[in-house]
C-alpha cells in the first residue's frame, strides 16, 4: 500500500471531475434517502458488469444497451434503493427509461448518457412523480464542495446495510494525482459469481475514476478484478436480479492516455483492483447479520476450478455459518461441505487450521487441545485453511457466518 | 391407499422375522438411549445406498464392501447416534470392523451377516468398551413382543430430532399377507442426491419386509424409489458423511418369490415406495428448526434436470426460506432463486401460485390481494407452484422453513 493514499471517507465524488447528491425520493417508506446521482462534468468512458439472472431487472437491461457502444460515453448515474423495478414487465421498461430521460433533461445531457440502477424489493414499481420532482429538485444541488457528498450518495442506496461503503484512493500515475472513488451496497442476496461479460451478484458497486482510460481497457480492469473481490464473496448464496458494478473514467486529471499498453497500466490496474477488493469485502463485513467475517482459503486443490468450488460450497455451508456464529470448531462440517463439492480430495492428506491453528491433520483431528481450537474460532475474523492433498492450486474466499439476525431480517423484511 | 394399510406405531420389527431392541451404550453425554440392533430370523436380502461424500464414514465403507457380494445375506443391522466415527482414520475402520464381530459373535451370526450404521458428531471415536458391554447385555432383549420395539429402536437412532420416524405398511401380495416396515433419523445436514449407486444424503433409512425378494430386485425398489423419496427433500443444502438407506427382505411372509417379472412386483414396488416417501417427508417436516412443509413444484420446465435443478435451488435458497418462515409472499426472491439456477426461463411466461393462490403471472405480480396472497403462506404447509414456461417437465422438492431455531440448534449443537 505504499503506492497508494486510502481515504476511508472519500467516494465517488472524490476525483476530479465528478458530483454527486443523496435525495429522498419517496420510495422507501421509511423517509429515508433512497436516490442518488453521480454526475460527470466530462462525458466518462464506462464500463460494466451485470447479473445474469434470467430475470434480470429493466434496468440491467437498459444499461446493457446503453454500454453495447463501443463509444458510449457517460454523463450520469441514477441509483435508487426500495424498489428493484424487477419482474415489472413493460411498465418497468418504460419506467427506467423515463428515469433516463428525466435525468437527462435535468442536466441537460442525451439520454444514452445516462445509467439507471435500481436495488430493493422485487415486483414493485417505482413512484415515478415522486421521483420525477426528486430529480428536477436535485439536479441543482450536485457538488463536490460538500465533503460527505460521497458518503450521503453511498448511504441513499443502502438497503439491508448497516453501514454506508465508500472509499477512495488516489495513486501517482505518470506523473500526475489520479483518483478512484467507489461505492457498493449489499448485505443480503450476496453470492457473485461475476462471469467476464455477464457476471450476476446481489450487490450495486460504482467506481469513479479521473483518470484517462478508453472504456475498452476499463473493461478489462473490471473483468480481471472482479474475480479477486465480487466474485469471492457470498452472504447467503442467492443472488439477485439487480446485480451491477459500473465504472466510470472521464480523464479529468489531465494524464496521458493510459491504456493497456501504457508502462504505468499496471499500477492503474492495481488502484482499481485495490477499490474492487476493498468494497467486496466490506459487504461481506456488513453482511445480513454477520458477527464474523471469514476467509476460507483452500489449497492444494487438484485445479483452478475444484480449489474454487470448494472453496464456495464450504462458504455457502448452513452448516459451517452456524458453527462459526457459534464461536465452535467443527471441522466435522466443514469436511463434510468440502466432500460433497464434487471436487477431488485426498481424505488422508486433508488438513483444517483456524487462524493457523491445526483443527485436522491428515484427514483426523489434530492434537490441539479443544479450548486452543475455540479461542482460535472465538473471533471476530476466522481464517480457515483447507487443504485438500490432491494439488497446488489455491482459491479463497470470503463470507460471515449465520446468526439469529439474519433470520430476523429477512424474515421480517417486507419493504 | 386403498391397497394399503399403514400403521403408523410400527416399524421395523413390524415385518415377520424381525426383531429390534434399543439400548444405552454410553455415547451420548445425555444418558438418552444411542444404540439399535434390528435383527432377522432369517438371513435376509439386502439392498443399500449409501453417501458419495469423499469422506465417507467407515461404517458407509465397510457396509458398501458387505454389499458388494451379490449373494449377500444380513442377519442384524446395528446402528449407534452421538458419534459418526467418520474421519476418525484406521482407529474408525477397526472399531466398525469390532463392532461387526461383537455382535455376529452375540447373536452367534457370520461377521459378514451384519451390517453397521453410526450417525452423529464428526471427528470423534467411538466408546468401543461401553458398547461392547451394551451389545452383550442387549442380545438376550430381542423382542417383537414389545409393541414399541421398532419406535424405541427409531428413538435410540435421533440426534437433533425432535420425534422418532417409522412407520409400517401390510397389503396383500401373492395371496399372503406382507408387511414393509422402516425407520430413519435425520434432521439437519439434510440434502441427499441419491445416485442410483453411491448416492448421498444426510440421514439414515431402514426398512425391513418380510416378503421374499432377492436382493437385485430389492435394490431395484431401493434406487427407483429414491428419486420420489430422499432425493427431493432438503433442509439445509448440507450433505454427510454418513447417509445410507438400508432394506432387508427376509422372505417370512412366505410368499412365493417376487421378482421383477411377477405379476405383483409393481404392487410391492408400490408399497415399498410409500414407506419411503414417508420417511422422506417426516424427515423434513422434523427439520431442524422447521415451522412450515413446503412443496416445490416447478412446472413447464424445458427438461427434467432442469425441473429438478430449478426446484432444489428455490428448496434451498436461505431468502426463500426466511422469507416462508416470515409468512411473506415475497415471490420476488422465488424467482431470483430461480433465475440464477441455470435452467432454462421464459420470463414473460412464468408463473408462481401459493397453495394455489396466483402470486405471478406472465412474469409479473398477479392482481391477488396481498392480505390473500399473505393468507396462502401463513400457513404450516405451502404448496409453490412455479411455472416456466418452457415445456413439460415437472419436479418437486420438499423443504422447510429458516428459522431462529435452525440456527440455535446448529450454532450451539456441539456434543
Amino acid at each position: 500500500m505504499t503506492d497508494f493514499a486510502l481515504n476511508k471517507t472519500g467516494g465517488v465524488a472524490s476525483p476530479s471531475g465528478f458530483q454527486s447528491v443523496a435525495a429522498k425520493a419517496g420510495i422507501k417508506t421509511s423517509g429515508e434517502a433512497d436516490m442518488a446521482l453521480v454526475v460527470s462534468e466530462q462525458p466518462a468512458a464506462a464500463a460494466g458488469a451485470f447479473t445474469s439472472n434470467e430475470f434480470a431487472a429493466s434496468s440491467v437491461r437498459y444499461n446493457q444497451e446503453v454500454l453495447q457502444n463501443p463509444d458510449v460515453r457517460i454523463r450520469a448515474l441514477f441509483v435508487n434503493s426500495g424498489c428493484a423495478n424487477a419482474c415489472t414487465g413493460r411498465r418497468g421498461d418504460k419506467d427506467t427509461r423515463s428515469i433516463a430521460e428525466l435525468v437527462a433533461e435535468a442536466l441537460e445531457v442525451e439520454r444514452h448518457e445516462v445509467l439507471v440502477c435500481s436495488t430493493g424489493r422485487i415486483g414493485s414499481f417505482l413512484p415515478m412523480s415522486s421521483i420525477k420532482k426528486a430529480v428536477e429538485n436535485v439536479a441543482g444541488q450536485l457538488s463536490k464542495a460538500h465533503a460527505d457528498s460521497g458518503l450521503n450518495a453511498a448511504r441513499a442506496i443502502m438497503t439491508t446495510d448497516t453501514r454506508p461503503k465508500s472509499v477512495a484512493l488516489t495513486l501517482n500515475l505518470a506523473g500526475k494525482t489520479v483518483t478512484i472513488g467507489g461505492m457498493c451496497k449489499g448485505a443480503g442476496m450476496i453470492a457473485p459469481q461475476f462471469k467476464p461479460v455477464v457476471p450476476h451478484a446481489t450487490m450495486l458497486a460504482f467506481l469513479t475514476t479521473d483518470a484517462n482510460v478508453e472504456s475498452s481497457f476499463l473493461s478489462e480492469c473490471l473483468e480481471e478484478s472482479l474475480s479477486e473481490s465480487f466474485n469471492r464473496i457470498t452472504v447467503d448464496g442467492d443472488s439477485s436480479t439487480n446485480d451491477s458494478v459500473i465504472a466510470l473514467a472521464n480523464g479529468c486529471s489531465a494524464t496521458e492516455q493510459i491504456d493497456v499498453s501504457h508502462p504505468e497500466a499496471g499500477m492503474f490496474k492495481k488502484g482499481f483492483s485495490y477499490v474492487m477488493q476493498f468494497l467486496a469485502e466490506e459487504i461481506v463485513r456488513d453482511g445480513e447479520g454477520a458477527t464474523r467475517f471469514v476467509e476460507v482459503q483452500v489449497k492444494e486443490a487438484a485445479s483452478a476450478a475444484d480449489a474454487k468450488k470448494c472453496a464456495h460450497a464450504v462458504a455457502d455451508s448452513m452448516l459451517c455459518k452456524t458453527a462459526w456464529f457459534g464461536g465452535d470448531p467443527n471441522w466435522g462440517r466443514i469436511l463434510a461441505a468440502a466432500g460433497c463439492a464434487g471436487v477431488r480430495i485426498e481424505p488422508g492428506k486433508t488438513g483444517i487450521k483456524f487462524n493457523g491453528v491445526p483443527a485436522v491433520v491428515n484427514g483426523i483431528a489434530a492434537e490441539t487441545k479443544e479450548e486452543e481450537l475455540r479461542g482460535a474460532v472465538e473471533k471476530a475474523e476466522i481464517r480457515v485453511e483447507l487443504t485438500l492433498g490432491c494439488g497446488w492450486e489455491e482459491y479463497t474466499a470470503w463470507t460471515c457466518d449465520l446468526s439469529y439476525d439474519y433470520v430476523k431480517i429477512n424474515a421480517e423484511y417486507h419493504t
